[in-house]
């Protein structure tokens, strides 16, 4: 028995029908709107805010196939430790009361590599959003905290080459598509091609890092002032740094076409590191193709990142829609000298393999080659934040659907016993905790909380055994029959 | 226009059918399904269990009309000095690596309280489910914990007695009974009614709170025991002793009728506390009997508990439940020293009125009147964990609803073509990350992660344009004319 398919754009769509019928029975709406750092509160409009973007992400993770983990906010000291390079000096310290030193987790990855080394797990796909401490001078000013939410994606295990990978860029692909945040771009490179790309242009092996970094800064420096740094405070030869720049500066930014291009260069050619790095951006290419993706996502030789654990493929999402710088410097929060969020301005993505991290934390060194994303979820909340501000529509903070109100006096018992029933028949419900509130003033309740729905109780309509039910927004008084195909201002609710 | 309702037990039956109507409609089925302490790490299926018991807790939570705020990790040292007695050794303290001195939250109480009075909030319905930290020596044994979840629901504002603290009854009720953990039974006291019979006995007004925490052992302790505490430790009269017993042990347990007959008791009735809190605990029966909860509500005398900030009504969740004892003692987590959790073997919820702490962080000591609820979620997961063991099903980790699978080899592009179709469309979709994967390997996974269907290419179907789609655990291939309703084990998918 097989599903019949025709070829073309939507080859699979009698397929897809069929799997949504096995799941979804006709008409159902599901319904994604029902589920939800110095330091500083989130009050309930921010949490309101957070919720969608978690539900979002999580929704993507989970059609990805991911489970997700936790682990404790404090780790062993000497776990974090020589993890992070200089950005050690960021890491809180719990105070010595006696017992094991700790420290409160500076990011998520390393909890990870080290959870996979002491469980000997060699497999896994999973998610973990949870907040993370840095101890930067908190200048709130720059949107810059302590204590900051981090959401991660990574896949572990021995894989045919790029397929995960190719996953991690498919998956910020989708998060950034349907958070709606306006344009962006997703920046692909290698660290076995900047390896090559330095060796063949003469920069001494100790100095890959350093440079590396520099060559990071393009995005927020002129050549002329990167080209400085390098020979000035770096110490690279003036002909090294020129010929960083014919290959950082002439072919920056392309596809497979320029790894292609790279692959025939002469001097590339000449680093076995590179080549492999470039067959590997081919291949997946190859594989961003057939996830239709390939429109955001480009090859940019001038891609470095900071941090010191990636072995191969790096990645970086941007946003380029106009009027995001504005936005993302107010949106740097949970950024304090993060390698991981602040490469640019607009970086709202960013991640890449890392093969030799868990290998650290295991006794015999057996390495779980990992691959992963990282999103930037503060700088995307503090967008939805702006957005909400701008846009006129107001953010609910509860899910209310019914407020039980009441005309006349005397009438709390009939109130709650009603609210009970409600709350029963799973209807969120709410009433006021006033023996006598006054109509006017329940009314006003459901306006300010945008409560859809209230039902009115009266003496009259009690003894008649009825109870009355209006819409707020529209002041109508709807009737048992109505059916909610004639009452489209329903469906809105 | 109006709703016909008949008198009776479901007399808002046809508004409440109404209501429905409106926000969901016909045959939609809410997936409830589609939504996480020394230290440990929550591994997939542990995280699976603590997210449906999350999602059932914060339904609840919504249907009450709740909103969520967060609070940072660690606060001011000095906002906690003073709040938790003697319980104070078990805060932790971050180092002193200049700056302020911070400590790691003890509850989500003291901070909620800290938030009200730093943003002037005199109203708000809120929930806040977060780790706190408890320097314990971590009995592992014992199941107890330095990092274990908190979940809270607190009412703050001024309103009329009763009817908010009658409000938290039934959300325990109503959390209690979804979860399906077995039978319980919430006991109901006040702070003025222990206090006016302490009074009453003759005990002196500074030993009221150590006396206090005596007789709330008498869930674990004989009276002879209590009293010996009593006598010998805390030094009290003999005679004060026995006429508490007579209170504590001659009428314990009961309902209105209690509250009614220590009305009318003679020496009792002396005490004005004790009077205003029996009278207000009958305003609370009456309440509670319009919520329908008072089959597993009772008045117990002898409920104490130990937090020194209640104010007036205190209340405790049993599971009373055969064999529960032996499960909750290896489910004290996240009780180390807690008098939050650890009141009593079996207890899974505790609250109570506190309408002094806000006034503690207000400058002026402007005083908001809080009621509130704790549920004891770390030992429901340990409950949930238990019964997971025990019951056969297999606890699933991912959602993943189609592996996309291949029959022979050199599929892998058409296996990742239509596995991103299926992930465009919506649908939870994974795919072997190897080239080359076995049929059989395939078909094993889905066993194991117990994926429901599977899509499987084979060269001749592709070139016939057709995809079969198997029901793994049937093993039965279904077309794309079926009809959800006619293969009844696909809607158990």
């Amino acid at each position: 028995v097989c599903v019949d398919v025709c070829v073309g754009c939507d080859r699979w769509a009698a397929l897809i029908d069929l799997i949504h019928l096995m799941f979804y029975p006709p008409c159902c709406d599901d319904d994604d709107d029902s589920s939800c750092p110095g330091t500083r509160d989130y009050n309930p409009k921010q949490m309101a805010i957070r919720e969608k973007v978690f539900n979002t992400i999580i929704s993507c993770f989970k059609r990805h196939g991911a489970e997700t983990i936790d682990t404790p906010v404090f780790e062993l000291k000497e776990t974090l430790t020589g993890k992070y390079g200089e950005d050690s000096k960021l890491i809180y310290d719990l105070k010595d009361q006696g017992g094991e030193l700790l420290s409160l987790r500076y990011d998520l990855t390393v909890p990870f590599a080290r959870y996979l080394a002491m469980n000997k797990i060699t497999n896994i796909k999973r998610y973990h959003i949870a907040k993370v401490y840095r101890r930067d001078n908190p200048a709130m000013t720059r949107g810059r905290y302590r204590e900051f939410y981090q959401c991660d994606f990574d896949i572990a295990g021995q894989y045919d080459a790029m397929i995960p990978d190719a996953e991690c860029l498919k998956i910020v692909y989708e998060i950034l598509h349907e958070l709606d945040l306006g344009d962006f771009r997703i920046k692909v490179n290698d660290r076995r091609i900047l390896d090559g790309m330095f060796a063949v242009c003469g920069v001494p092996d100790d100095k890959f890092r350093t440079i590396c970094s520099t060559v990071d800064k393009l995005d927020k420096m002129s050549w002329e002032d990167v080209k400085k740094e390098m020979v000035n405070e770096k110490g690279l030869s003036e002909q090294a740094a020129d010929q960083i720049g014919e290959y950082v500066i002439m072919c920056v930014v392309g596809g497979m076409d320029l790894a292609e291009h790279l692959l025939q260069d002469q001097k590339m050619s000449q680093s076995k590191q590179a080549c492999a790095g470039l067959s590997d951006i081919k291949l997946l290419f190859s594989y961003l193709q057939l996830f239709q993706v390939t429109d955001k996502v480009v090859f940019d030789l001038s891609l470095a990142r900071g941090l010191d654990y990636y072995t191969g493929v790096i990645y970086e999402a941007v946003l380029t829609q106009a009027g995001v710088a504005s936005v993302t410097t107010e949106a740097q929060n949970g950024a304090p000298g993060s390698t991981e969020e602040s490469v640019s301005v607009g970086s709202v993505a960013g991640g890449g393999r890392y093969d030799g991290l868990v290998g650290m934390f295991d006794p015999k060194g057996r390495k779980v080659p990992c691959v992963g994303v990282s999103i930037g979820i503060e700088r995307i909340f503090s967008i939805m934040e702006q957005k909400a501000e701008v846009s006129a529509e107001k953010v609910r903070t509860t899910e209310v659907q019914v407020m039980v109100a009441s005309a006349q006096k005397n009438l709390l018992e009939e109130r709650l016993k009603l609210t009970a029933e409600l709350w029963n028949a799973g209807i969120k419900a709410e009433v006021m905790y006033k023996k006598n509130p006054k109509l006017l003033s329940q009314l006003q309740h459901c306006e300010e909380s945008g409560i859809p729905l209230v039902a009115i109780l009266g003496e009259q309509e009690l003894k008649d055994g009825v109870v009355k039910l209006r819409v707020v927004a529209t002041r109508e008084e709807v009737s048992h029959t109505v059916d909610i195909h004639t009452a489209p201002h329903l469906r809105t609710i």
